[in-house]
């Protein structure tokens, strides 16, 4: 893409009520815009960085062969009634039409995907299965200061499976476990996401959170120094040792939670009577369980852990553009030219080996003002073409993650890989 | 995608309350799922079919240089308020947070895209660009009867054109047009579709519709015999002649909207001081026009118009497979054996071939269930395996729209075009 064509631009502050530093690099990068507290439009290079996300994450669920579905965010109150969490939710946000029909904006969708399955299950042959989305979803929150790590609307993955016994959804809750681990890696949180025990619920001992190490982060947990696995500070005083090894030695950290899974049990399958016959004939109540990702936090929560004092340092599967093209300006008017036409051609070559490079084309900024909006954006890979590369016949390349840059050969730039 | 697998089943009947054509098929055949008047679950082979419409609609927008962004559903009062729609505006969902503060839930985006590029715009050089989403819209219909053809909740595709001066505006309105007609002759609208002529607006004699002929449609065209302009009811008085080529000859149609244009000129750009500098120095406001299409309202006319006694006929561009792949049951073990590995061997070919396979591996459905099933859901191609074809070492295919049916040797399959 040609970055002179494209809307957005950095911006030289971020709002001054923003505190986290995600949040900042997101709006100065030009990635966001705030519309109010707890609302961000993805700009075009944010709706760039979403999408990679939201494709790590497709192909994640494909594999654990997942059903994708698309509920609406509006629910009828009476779906809430007959879990009784139209009271139980605070963070529900609720209207009504003018014909008076009650809704509240679905924050999970257990209410809406259990009177489906009831149309569709009836004997132990239609288990398992699972079926997921990725849809917005809307929290009252009542504080919404951290930027995208705590918004009031987001597109949420959640995926809910269904099985005939425990057996097979415990099972299942492992496959999915080692899926959220490669979503995680995947978008850049390789070696910084814990498996973390949080008060569980009414089925079993534990829920489950994915919890990314984070200064940025709401969450405290404990990590097992022996084993790795992690315990909410909510629950660490009933745990004073490891539920998983029975060590005591313990690591405090800040962090988010990016992920959760949660064992339902029959909470809502009892709720809307979600019934199959077993093979002796006997109608049993299916067993639920449950698995949320918010795509926007993840995206918040790789920026918290890929930044640096001059911007965000984007992973490369998830950047918006895997390369980054400066095009330098000359004083001499003839050079200014022929880099313009080097450029090009590099640009175009790139692009026919399906590279997606942003071009800085811009005629009116300074070479400073290039190298700031660069750094600032944070692709993986810069490519400079200035009047002293070219002397050399070359162009300069440089990570975003590292210092050294070095000169590569226009002839050679083919044999590359970025 | 084995049938066996899929969660959904067909369903004998549609809710009762159901009228509309489309939505009853759809209902049945399991693409969608009603959650309550105007709501709609996509279920799997619905957002297969909601992906393709989406595809063709973002290849066709990235055509034309639009960019992709995404804002939120929740727009501050205080946005609506700038342009007075707060007031205005029937069918805008209106909620408080705890906090009091209050939101309508957005039925188009000017209110915010306007403010995003006020931040953005500053020179004649920073225009003209566009910006789109494909994004969840809710709208409080009073009366939501016409299954996803009025919905109080759906994805639109709206895009929104920012320029410098009229001509400018004018050229971009005329290729948005001929995108429109590339998306619904794609979709498969061909032919159906008629640009007409509607009441305008504040900055032109007229707005612009997509209307699609259908017999479920909830509004009157006039579709001038000589020129093909079409003309909605709701102004045809005032039109005794045809606006385009002064001709008085008209047909009556039913038809629905499946796309509008508008020139919105400086009514949100003035609401929010949305200016420019021109070349001279002075500082312009800066001229809008909005373009938009429902996804699913899409979906329920494509459904319209390609639907026969016994369920749908999807045009190709937009079926949830190319290909749907009966295996019949026999009577003779031995056989059965047989018919089972050899379907799975096509299907396993066809797949490699790129090419989307629904395979009806259920075993515990009859002949007369699988070909009813088969017409129900409307996949384009139907090959069939059985102990007839195999016995003659072929399939048996059959395009859903027509009746007449070949044999094919399995030898010869590969060579085929789906």
């Amino acid at each position: 893409m040609l970055q002179s064509k494209l809307f957005t631009k950095t911006l030289r502050e971020a709002p001054s009520d923003e505190q986290s530093q995600s949040a900042k690099l997101l709006l100065r990068a030009g990635f966001v815009d705030k519309v109010a507290a707890g609302l961000y439009t993805m700009l075009p290079l944010g709706f760039l960085v979403l999408q990679k996300i939201e494709r790590i994450i497709v192909e994640e669920m494909d594999k654990l062969g997942a059903q994708r579905v698309l509920m609406t965010g509006l629910v009828p109150k009476k779906n809430w009634d007959a879990t009784g969490r139209w009271q139980v939710l605070d963070d529900l946000f609720k209207l009504e039409s003018r014909n008076k029909d009650a809704y509240g904006l679905g924050v999970t969708h257990e209410e809406v995907i259990t009177p489906i399955a009831k149309k569709f299950v009836f004997s132990y042959k239609d288990l398992p299965f699972s079926a997921y989305q990725i849809q917005t979803k809307f929290r009252d929150e009542l504080r919404a200061k951290s930027g995208l790590l705590r918004t009031r609307e987001f597109l949420m993955k959640d995926l809910y499976s269904f099985h005939s016994d425990q057996k097979d959804l415990d099972e299942f809750y492992q496959k999915v476990k080692k899926a959220y681990f490669k979503i995680f890696n995947r978008a850049g949180l390789r070696g910084k996401t814990y498996f973390t025990c949080a008060s569980g619920g009414t089925f079993s001992e534990f829920s489950h959170e994915f919890q990314a190490l984070t200064p940025a982060g709401e969450d405290i947990i404990f990590i097992c120094a022996k084993c790795g696995l992690a315990i909410n500070r909510e629950i660490k005083d009933k745990y004073p040792q490891c539920p998983e090894c029975g060590a005591g030695d313990f690591k405090e950290e800040k962090s988010i939670e990016v992920g959760n899974i949660f064992q339902l049990g029959t909470k809502f399958s009892d709720a809307f009577s979600l019934e199959y016959s077993a093979k002796t004939g006997q109608k049993k109540a299916v067993i639920m369980a449950c698995y949320g990702i918010g795509l926007q936090r993840l995206m918040g929560a790789v920026v918290e852990a890929n930044n640096d004092g001059s911007g965000i340092v984007w992973p490369k599967a998830v950047a918006p553009f895997d390369i980054h093209l400066l095009e330098l300006p000359s004083k001499n008017a003839s050079f200014e030219k022929r880099i313009r036409a080097t450029v090009k051609k590099i640009y175009a070559d790139l692009q026919k080996q399906g590279i997606e490079v942003l071009y800085d084309d811009r005629s009116d900024k300074s070479v400073g003002e290039k190298f700031k909006d660069c750094d600032l954006i944070g692709i993986p890979v810069r490519i400079v073409v200035s009047e002293r590369t070219l002397e050399k016949k070359s162009v300069e390349i440089k990570n975003r993650n590292s210092k050294a840059a070095k000169l590569v050969k226009i002839s050679e730039l083919a044999k590359l890989e970025f």
